[in-house]
């Protein structure tokens, strides 16, 4: 591959990974790919006089990267590693205070072509958390100091925030103005993370508003190249406010017309937004976002189903009640284990090496009072409309024999209906974290194949990631939440993080499963940074037609390749694409 | 300006308007600019090649631009021509049978430098119908001979289309299939336009599905360079057929991945569909678009508002039923002249050549058993649900003094209700094009500025906006269409399309308007071709850096600037903006 050139006809550095190397006293446990140590200490001394040395973080050994970690994203890294731990490590952290350092940083990470991999909060967990694609790159904390709620509009139902703004961050904010019960905001199962992150990355929630990506409306972004753009209305200037040269919004608190322009997604002309969610072409430094009214009190409710095989009768029985709003939000059917795994761990049910059994989940959903699913659902509305929707529900789904419906007030214990109860009412928790201690040193990898909602789809998507989770020792976890027209099914993969054969085994799983969905059709809506390109492949109808559009733009847009290169998949020119990619055979420890 | 390079490194031919000339024998009547009559004749010899000769159709004399045209785009100019009716107009039109010859005319463009403007069935009337920005563009009408409805897949309740389905073929299609009662649709105010066409110009109707951006899943697309692709999960392959060479759609008919990839929009990586909206990006040849499943019944109903100084009560009352979805849809507020053209023209109420006064429009509401400002909504779902939202809705706009209720069966005469009692069900209708009847020779051209749903925004729009009309010697004539927490206010500007003088107030007029509105905050969400740029302009927040964004995707994407130069104002490297530039003074006869 010849050395691409940049916008001024000089040749750019075609990154590879380093090579194995015997550090220089003062070396970041991984280098960025391509740059000297003398380079890194200046693009370092840069940085701290950006954003203060106390913002800018080196990581230098392998022993500053724990768990504990996971409340402090300054040390970048995958808590939940499929590979070796510093294997996806940022060479340092930088924490900008504003709109203007991040610009600032963007732009010396250009004149040093040192890669950066934005986070928020660094809870993007299940799929490389904090962690970079291309180890040694700088991580930009983004949520560290701009972290505020900038507004919110009762009037107008709608919020506006910065990166750092987390789930209960949020909620928190609304409860202290006394706005909590009048707006609801839509929580992902753990409300840790970043609301802007969590939004851009196309996650979902459980409420009428459960969509995140399609209820945001107005982004600012920096740009690769350093630029601050914002988007739909946003684009519109302040009448009451003179343009600031060099224009940034922390300069126009007041700018009126941004904030009432998070009432209209698209503006005028191309709409942008969505090249910025999943991608690696811009650093989205504000976001608006509407939030739900109260629709007038909801109930939760859970409803048991006995039988492994009652999953497609389920399905079948959503489908219409969805599509008719009937079910107004978006549901989920979990699996025993799911919910087994929220109330204790593998070993307080049994202690054995394997996989658990049918006759062991059966005596589990015994135990706990549950089904082999479990439907946790929610009806919005004033009471009599609640009435008239849950006696349709029972209706329906009362069809399916054994079929038990719960409300939550019908169960003494804790149990998982109390937890949904919260979540179902965008109220955030972090309960549900502890399915993943499942196993001792227990981690998880997310496989999120997307399928319409059609029994026959489930439970043949459910069959084969069973058996094949099965196979590889592991027991089958996993949910399917319902959207409007398909279903997301989240397969959690648990494994022990100290166990080198199990997470060899998992990532060899987990890549069987990526080939054996996309040769039935069914795509990830989202992944782990490892499984990426992999993935991204999957998506390659005519020739990678669409791959070749996204290089265009991030070729266009980013021509030294600096942000995020490899993000689901998009590689810059700078970048030898080949010599990044990895495999079920790759090494997984540093080089 | 330098001559801009293509990718290649040769220079590009900087397109300025083409000079005054005397045609030769088979010119057409406007050449594309920069291009001789030698090589006009070589291309259309290569695009009658490609599509038979048939489906080529040349533009040699005004006389050949007549209103009838408004059912044949073969001869695409403005039927509602602000400027001359030959100086929007394409130098030829091509219909390509199949993606593969859309894929062959784009090419063939960027061989010959030769702009393309493509319309599907060229009813974007108000903003500029079939015509090009450019003169002597070829017109690429999608519409001709593509326009089937793919499928219709009732589980799923969605479509796939291809450009020259109207909003009155899908309809048709559904009754033909015995479907239109399981299935509705969504039809903006005219029926006659295309579904694709009207959905990637972000149009809107007015059931809860209006939004139809918003209900599109699933584009395949043209790029400017004549890649084809496909976004969202249709860059999936179908694992049930081998991808064919060139990979078109149209050689793989049973692509089971794509259609039931229509329920789920996003697929992987970054999310293009948005920069196909509004663009000149790609050429939509196919789209999904989710329909929605009989909601159980509705109840069409119209609420009349006796006073003029009603408006704001009429908003502010409706904010908070709209975002607690106890008004499910996209209701308007319509004036009272927009009423009245659909049941007559001017002349029919008062032979006057002035606006009419206060008096006049009492004593026209009063005629017509109206109010000064009427309220078209719709509820839906079962009986016992819809009589629960009315009682809301009539408690809720009782409060407002004069307030009348009315349902379709109260009223025996023909009227308004009646024909929106069809459009809030999503039947296709053409009745309320009369309205553009109410002058003589009647045209129009829409003013739509976006505002939030607030009473003080609405009259102080209305005031702002009705005021200058007036005084330009105008009707007011207008409606508000109201969204989930924003109004387009669309203001339908008639004029008397022989009458020049009337054309130039209007034209001044309405440069006025957009930018009083700017200076208000007000933006608008689409516009007619004259007015692109002034538009755009006013998005010019940070040193006009959306617009900048817009052009490096332009120039990555069409590195030629064949496809739609100048479409909302985004003008490639090929261009001299400048020289394009058009303003009140501009000369509106072609040279």
């Amino acid at each position: 591959m010849a050395a691409p050139l940049d916008t001024t006809g000089t040749p750019l550095a075609l990154r590879v990974p380093n090579a194995a190397a015997t550090p220089a006293a003062n070396d970041p446990l991984a280098l960025p790919p391509g740059t000297t140590s003398e380079k890194f200490a200046e693009f370092i001394s840069h940085a701290e006089q950006t954003t203060g040395a106390e913002n800018v973080t080196i990581i230098k050994k392998k022993e500053e990267l724990t768990k504990e970690l996971y409340t402090d994203p300054s040390k970048a890294h995958d808590m939940y590693h499929l590979f070796d731990k510093d294997y996806f490590v940022v060479s340092a952290t930088v924490a900008p205070r504003n709109v203007e350092e991040v610009q600032a940083i963007v732009r010396l990470c250009n004149e040093y072509e040192i890669p950066l991999w934005p986070f928020s909060i660094g809870r993007n967990i299940g799929y490389g958390g904090a962690a970079p694609r291309v180890p040694g790159s700088i991580g930009l904390n983004m949520g560290k100091n701009m972290n505020k709620v900038l507004e919110v509009n009762s009037e107008g139902a709608y919020a506006l925030l910065e990166p750092g703004v987390t789930f209960f961050s949020l909620y928190d904010y609304l409860k202290e103005k006394k706005l909590d019960d009048q707006l609801w905001i839509d929580t992902p199962d753990l409300g840790g993370g970043s609301v802007v992150g969590n939004t851009i990355e196309r996650g979902v929630g459980y409420t009428p508003y459960g969509d995140h990506f399609m209820m945001h409306c107005g982004l600012e972004v920096v740009l690769p190249t350093g630029e601050l753009i914002r988007t739909g209305m946003g684009a519109l200037p302040d009448p009451t406010q003179p343009t600031v040269e060099g224009g940034s919004l922390d300069q126009q608190p007041g700018n009126k017309c941004w904030q009432a322009c998070i009432l209209f997604p698209y503006g005028f002309g191309p709409y942008n937004d969505g090249i910025f969610s999943q991608s690696n072409l811009g650093i989205v430094t504000k976001m608006g976002i509407w939030l739900m009214p109260n629709p007038g009190g909801y109930q939760p409710y859970l409803i048991t189903f006995p039988k492994d095989a009652d999953l497609p009768k389920i399905v079948d029985v959503i489908r219409p009640l969805r599509l008719q709003m009937v079910i107004q939000n978006v549901p989920s059917i979990r699996h025993i284990l799911l919910d087994a795994g929220v109330m204790g761990t593998k070993r307080s049910y049994y202690d054995v090496d394997r996989p658990l059994n049918e006759e062991e989940l059966d005596a589990i959903a015994k135990k706990l009072n549950l089904g082999r699913w479990n439907f946790y659902g929610a009806l919005y509305g004033p009471k009599p409309v609640r009435d008239v929707l849950w006696q349709v529900v029972k209706d329906a789904f009362g069809t399916i024999e054994g079929a038990k419906f719960f409300l939550p007030e019908d169960i003494k214990e804790k149990c998982v209906l109390h937890i949904r109860a919260k979540t179902l009412r965008g109220i955030p928790t972090i309960d549900e974290i502890s399915w993943v201690d499942w196993l001792p040193n227990g981690a998880h990898l997310f496989f999120s194949p997307i399928s319409k909602i059609s029994g026959e789809d489930a439970s043949k998507q459910y069959a084969l990631t069973q058996r094949m989770t099965l196979e590889a020792g592991f027991d089958f976890i996993g949910t399917f939440t319902i959207g409007m027209r398909e279903m997301h099914h989240i397969v959690c993969l648990v494994f022990d993080r100290e166990d080198e054969d199990q997470k060899r085994r998992v990532h060899k799983l987990i890549r069987e499963l990526i080939q054996v969905c996309a040769d039935n059709g069914w795509g990830e809506y989202r992944t782990h940074i490892a499984l990426m390109d992999q993935i991204a492949e999957t998506y390659g109808w005519n020739d990678n037609a669409q791959m070749k559009l996204n290089e265009k733009i991030k070729n266009a847009l980013d021509p030294k390749g600096i942000l995020a290169p490899g993000k689901n998949g998009v590689w810059p020119a700078s970048y030898d694409r080949s010599a990044w990619r990895l495999d079920a055979n790759s090494e997984r420890t540093r080089p």
